[in-house]
């Protein structure tokens, strides 16, 4: 059985839904009186990623799975590369996980500056309130491309009645531009803006920087499923996440510290190449940012809209 | 196509082979008039391996093979584990290649201290001209049962009829004692020694350390082949290398130099972790040790055996 988790990343939590597949995988046949199949686990993540991280966990790993399920032929591996394009051979994955990734685009959407050089998205870092429709169809295009480009590879790589969990940043609004989708990116301009304002920081890097990155809809993802052909999506759920994670005020920082600790996880390797902060620079955009944030969480507790979505390899 | 290279290392050369083996395994394809296979590359060492820099590398490999062969379907992972135990599902592989790897053995033998605590191997890091039955027993003891669950490990792994070529340094002379064996360690011991009479080091941790190595013979490697049962030996060739690569003199390091540089980037992190030496006390053991291979290499010019053998798969 061929297990695949796509942009596993590195830390504590990488091999926590793996070790949870497995465990599933070892249940279910034995309930069905099957015999536990051998498991073939690949760990897939660009080349830069710390695989050197992830396997140190792996004996870890064994030693739980042996505890746990009494089994010891389970073989994983790392697969470097990018999942918009081909990582596997034919016809060998029978579930494919990726979590937390597929929001992320192949690349900055062409088309957000004109031939002359004039940014079509400034004082913005994402599609926003007020983003023309030219700034919106840009990241759409590469949205779709991109996906489709995802399912294509998977299709081939997958046996027929093969499964797929996805999960990703979305919104259940048709509009790209609502809150759910892009208020965090909009905070964030604000932050950077504030910078600008003091000084500290070139308005043209803001109006040039535009993030790879895109919240797409279950009828966006339906339609591009459908385009595509070889999957059925046979579940969609949407969960709402409070900012903060709903943590209740007996934490130290407040609502805002906790939300830009966590945006700062993702976005400060992109921003720190484009802006070419300092540290200390970096710490009072994110402290501007949680301060921003503070004061918008005392009207209004924002939520991301996380998708979950389940699809089936058809025959 | 499952392909294997086992204790690929990190560094320049850790892709030179398997680039090699893709490209032999498209030409003898297309010689035949067959489509060329999809090829499963696994490139396997410990956990501890620097993968990253592997991985780093791997963009490069994929277009050098475009470039050479024309094809893409060509899927790389890494596989962290030790080869002295399963590291691939059941029949999934058809050529396994293992290069400078197999003389490092799972562990220290066992046996070489007695209950009380006494060191056998006294003076020395390896076997050695003067060693006991007993140490030399251990050794073998600790290669047998290494090697035989080796060879064990990848019956499992490869397909009926499959191939593997294996590189390791070794001897020719049935006696484990030859200076083909163990000479290089037999001069190292000395300038540890030396560096023990200068009060730099303590001889008792000279007397506590046993390389866990070993340099078998071919008729060694053939009695284990015939007692796992699963494997023919269709080929055994023995290189002799001279211990400095025989360059002429016109390179800038004496032989000396050169030798302790190539035996320092081998065995220096493990006597690192025994010895608990400073890079300048490292330094000044393999000065000496230059200086011990150059007064040595003025009389007899040195020579390691590299066995390469090659192994078929039974029905």
């Amino acid at each position: 059985m061929g297990v695949a988790d796509l942009g596993c990343s590195s830390g504590p939590n990488s091999l926590t839904v793996i070790s949870k597949i497995i465990h599933l995988a070892v249940t279910a046949s034995r309930q069905m009186g099957r015999p536990v199949p051998e498991l073939r686990v690949s760990l897939n993540d660009l080349p830069g990623n710390d695989f050197n991280d992830v396997f140190e966990s792996l004996p870890g790993l064994y030693k739980k799975v042996k505890n746990d399920n009494g089994i010891e032929s389970c073989y994983v591996s790392g697969v470097p590369g990018s999942f918009y394009g081909r990582l596997f051979p034919d016809k060998s994955l029978h579930f494919v996980h990726s979590s937390s990734s597929l929001h992320w685009l192949s690349q900055v959407p062409l088309g957000l500056e004109t031939s002359s050089g004039t940014h079509l998205n400034k004082e913005k870092l994402y599609i926003s309130k007020g983003s023309s429709a030219s700034v919106i169809e840009a990241y759409q295009r590469q949205f779709h491309e991109d996906f489709l480009m995802f399912l294509r590879s998977r299709a081939n790589e997958m046996v027929i009645k093969g499964r797929m969990v996805l999960s990703l940043m979305g919104r259940l609004s048709p509009n790209p531009c609502a809150d759910e989708a892009c208020y965090q990116w909009e905070l964030l301009a604000r932050a950077l803006m504030s910078l600008a304002f003091d000084g500290l920081v070139k308005k043209e890097m803001i109006d040039s920087f535009n993030a790879p990155y895109y919240a797409p809809s279950p009828e966006e993802v339906k339609f591009l499923v459908e385009k595509e052909g070889s999957f059925l999506v046979d579940g969609v759920e949407a969960f709402e996440i409070e900012w903060d994670g709903g943590d209740s005020g007996v934490l130290e920082d407040s609502s805002g510290k906790r939300v830009a600790k966590t945006i700062r996880a993702v976005v400060e390797p992109m921003l720190a190449i484009h802006f070419d902060l300092n540290p200390v620079m970096m710490d009072e955009l994110f402290r501007r940012y949680a301060k921003i944030i503070d004061d918008c969480f005392s009207e209004t507790r924002f939520k991301y809209t996380n998708l979950v979505i389940s699809f089936l390899k058809k025959s």
